[in-house]
C-alpha cells in the first residue's frame, strides 16, 4: 500500500563498511530478521537515540558503549524490541554483544546493540547467538538491501538510498538504509537508520553534522504522533575516501558534504512516510510567513497529527475547515485568522480566513484525488518557513495496529 | 455503537428555563436541529468557549454579547457550524440574533448563538429565520430531550442528565445537555453543553464555579485529539428555588452544589466519550503517584491520545508495551522507569518497570474483552493523582470521518 514507493534500485558499497543479514527465525515466516554492520578500524560513528523515558534495554547498552569505546559494530535484530524487559533485557542485550565480540575478536564495548519489534517480550538470546558466528563469516561490501531488508517490521518495503559526490575531486559515496512504518513522529519515532560513509569527518563535529542532518529529515515525519522506545539513527564515517578530513561545519566541502546527507536523509524520511502503515497519500505539509520556526511547526505537526484532517485526506475530501480547525488549536498567540490562506498545490482554497471565492469544490477535489498532495499555510505574520511530511488515516491503518501481535 | 449508553429516562424540568426545538431542514433527513433555551430576567449565566484560534463566527457574538448585556436566550443550530467564514458568517450569527430579538421583544445583544456541524459553510440564514417565531412560540418547560436531540452531529444518542439535591432543605434542580462525539479532547473539544440550574447563585463566583466544574469534567475527555472551533459550556442559574443565594466558593452547601453540578459534568462528559465516533469501548486513565497534576495529565493524555494504544484496545489486545511507550514519550524528567507499575482493573500487568511475573495474557485478556476499562499507572514519585476517559480508535471511526462531509 506505500504511497509511490518502490524498492532501491541500487545501494552503492561504502569502502570500509562491510554487512550481512540472516534469518534467525525471529518471525513466524521465513525472513532475515538480524543484520550486523561492521566498520573499519579508523571509523568515526555519532548516534541519535530515541528520548523516550521507557527506553529499551539496547538504547541503554548503546548510550553506555558509545561512552566507553570506538564502535565497530552494530548488530540488528527485528521481530522483539526488548522493551519493558527491565535488568533481564539488558542482560540479554549484553549477552549478544558478549556473543559477537567472541565471533570477532574484539571488545563486547565496540558493538552497539539495536532491537526492533514487540515491546514487552524478552529476547530469544539463545536463538540470536546461534547464528552470529555465520552473521559475522557472511560479512561483505554488498548486504546493504539485506539488511535494510532484515530490520523491517511492519514496512512493506525495504528502504536505501545511496549518493556519490566529489569532495576535492576524491569520490564519496553516502548510502543510508531505514526502517520505520508506525509509531511515527519527531525525537526518533520508531524507526532505524544506519549511515555510512567513505568521508573522513572528525570526530568533533559528526555529532553536530548527524543532530543538524535528523532535524531536517527524520524529524520532520508524522505518521501517527507516537514515539517508539527503540528509535536511533547512526551515522558511520570510514575515512577510507581520498578526500581531506572534514574538521568544520562551515566551508565549502564541508556543507557539499552535509547537503549531500541531507538529501539522502529526507529520502529515507519520505520513503518512512510513504511506506506509513496503511497509507495512501504522501502529505507535505509548508507553514510559511510564520513568527518563528517553531509556532511554524507547531501549526504543522497540529495539522499532521489530527485525525480528522488525517481522515478527510484518506478520503480525498478537501475539507479545509479540519485543516483550520487543526492550525487553529496549535497555540498560536495573536493569530489574526482574517490574513491566513490556505493551499492545496497550487489552488488557493482559503484567502484572508475565508474560503476563496475563486475557489471551488471540483478544483480542491482534483488536488485530493492525488496520491501526494501539499498543503501550504500561510500565517502572513513573519519569515519564518517549515515543511513536514506526513501521511492519511487510514482503515488499513486501524486493521494493522489492531491485529499487529495478535 | 456507544459503550453502555441509553437516552435519558428522564430530564427534569427546570424552573425559570424554557425550551424549544424546530426542524429547518439543515439536514437532508427530517430530523430536530435547531433549538432555543430561554431564561428567566434575574438568571445569571457563565460560558466557557474554545479557545482555538480560530473560532467560529458565533463564538465571537457570544463573547460580544457576553460583555454588553443580561443574556436571555440560547439559539443553537446543527448541521452548520459557520466557522471559517469570515465577516459574513459573523453577520449571519448577528442576523439570526436580530430575527430571534425581533420575536421575543428584545435586544439582540441579550441572545447567545451557538453552531454546530460542518466548517467551511455559509449559513442558510433564511431558512432558520423563517423558523425562528414558531421556535420561540414553542417554548415550554420540558423540552431538554428535544434540544439534545437538535444538537447532534455524529452523536447517536443525545445525551442529558437531570439531579436534584436540597439547600437549605429547600428543592433544588440541576438538568444538563450536551453533545459531541468526535474531535473532543480538553480545552473545549467539539461539544457543546447547557447547564441549568434554579438555584441562585451570585454573579460574582458563577465563573469560578463553572471553570473549576469543566476543567475537572469535559476537561479530562479524549476521543481523537482534536479541538474545534465552536465549543461552548454554559451555565444558568434561574434563581427561581427558595435556596439561599450561593455566593461564595467555600461553605457546606455551595460545595452540596458544586459536588452535584460536577456530578452532572462528569456524566455528561463520559457520555461523549461513550458516544465518541466509532468508540467500542469506554476506557477510565488514572495516573497516580505523580510528582504534579500536569504530570499526570501528561502521561494521561500520551497514552489517551496514542493511535498505536487506541487501536490495540479496539482488538481488546493486553498490549501493554504500547501504553509505557506512550507513557514514555509524555515528557516526564527524571522518571526511574524501574519503579513503574500498570493496572488494567485489578491485574498487575507491570511491576517495577517489567512484566509482573504473576501476570497471564489471559487475565489481562480477560478485562480487555470488557466494555469499560481502567488502566491504571503508578509513577511511584508523589502524591498527585489525576483521572481521564478515553475511547478506542476503530473501524468505524475511520469510517464516520472519511464519510462525513461526504
Amino acid at each position: 500500500m506505500a504511497v509511490k514507493l518502490k524498492e532501491p534500485a541500487q545501494l552503492l558499497p561504502v569502502p570500509g563498511i562491510r554487512l550481512s543479514a540472516v534469518s534467525c527465525g525471529l518471525y513466524d515466516t521465513d525472513r532475515l530478521d538480524l543484520a550486523l554492520i561492521s566498520f573499519s578500524r579508523d571509523a568515526v560513528c555519532s548516534a541519535v537515540l530515541t528520548n523516550n523515558a521507557f527506553c529499551a534495554a539496547p538504547v541503554e547498552v548503546v548510550r553506555q558503549h558509545m561512552q566507553s569505546n570506538i564502535p565497530g559494530f552494530c548488530l540488528i535484530n527485528a521481530g522483539n524490541a526488548n522493551a519493558g524487559t527491565g535488568d533481564r533485557g539488558y542482560r540479554d542485550a549484553l549477552s549478544l554483544c558478549d556473543s559477537l565480540a567472541e565471533a570477532a575478536n574484539c571488545s563486547s564495548t565496540s558493538i552497539l546493540p539495536f532491537s526492533t519489534g514487540v515491546i514487552g517480550e524478552y529476547l530469544p538470546v539463545r536463538r540470536i547467538e546461534e547464528k552470529i558466528p555465520d552473521l559475522y563469516s557472511r560479512l561483505s561490501d554488498d548486504s546493504w538491501l539485506e539488511c535494510a531488508r532484515a530490520m523491517m517490521t511492519t514496512d512493506t518495503i525495504p528502504k536505501g538510498v545511496s549518493r556519490q559526490l566529489f569532495l576535492n575531486d576524491e569520490p564519496v559515496t553516502i548510502t543510508g538504509i531505514a526502517k520505520g512504518s508506525g509509531m511515527i513522529r519527531p525525537d526518533m519515532a520508531t524507526m532505524l537508520s544506519f549511515l555510512a560513509t567513505d568521508a573522513s569527518i572528525d570526530k568533533s563535529i559528526i555529532n553536530e553534522i548527524l543532530i543538524n542532518t535528523v532535524n531536517q529529515s527524520f524529524n520532520r515525519i508524522c505518521v501517527d504522533g507516537d514515539t517508539s522506545t527503540n528509535d536511533a539513527c547512526v551515522l558511520i564515517a570510514s575515512g577510507e575516501s581520498k578526500s581531506d578530513r572534514i574538521d568544520q561545519l562551515e566551508g565549502r566541502e564541508s556543507l557539499k558534504f552535509q547537503e549531500a546527507l541531507l538529501a539522502v536523509c529526507i529520502e529515507l524520511a519520505q520513503a518512512i512516510v510513504r511506506d506509513g502503515e496503511g497509507a495512501s497519500k504522501f502529505i507535505t505539509i509548508e507553514v510559511e510567513s510564520g513568527r518563528t520556526s517553531q509556532e511554524c511547526l507547531g501549526v504543522a505537526y497540529s495539522i499532521a497529527t489530527s485525525p480528522l484532517v488525517k481522515t478527510a485526506f484518506f478520503a480525498s475530501d478537501p475539507n479545509w475547515g479540519r485543516i483550520l480547525a487543526a492550525a487553529g488549536r496549535s497555540g498560536l498567540s495573536e493569530l489574526d485568522v482574517s490574513k491566513i490562506s490556505v493551499y492545496l498545490d497550487d489552488i488557493r482554497v482559503v484567502d484572508k480566513g475565508v474560503r476563496d471565492p475563486a475557489y471551488t469544490e471540483a478544483a480542491g477535489q482534483k488536488v485530493m484525488d492525488q496520491e501526494d498532495i501539499v498543503v501550504r499555510i500561510n500565517l502572513a505574520r513573519g519569515d519564518a518557513k517549515e515543511t513536514i511530511w506526513t501521511s492519511d488515516l487510514s482503515h488499513e491503518y486501524v486493521r494493522i495496529n489492531a491485529e499487529y501481535r495478535s
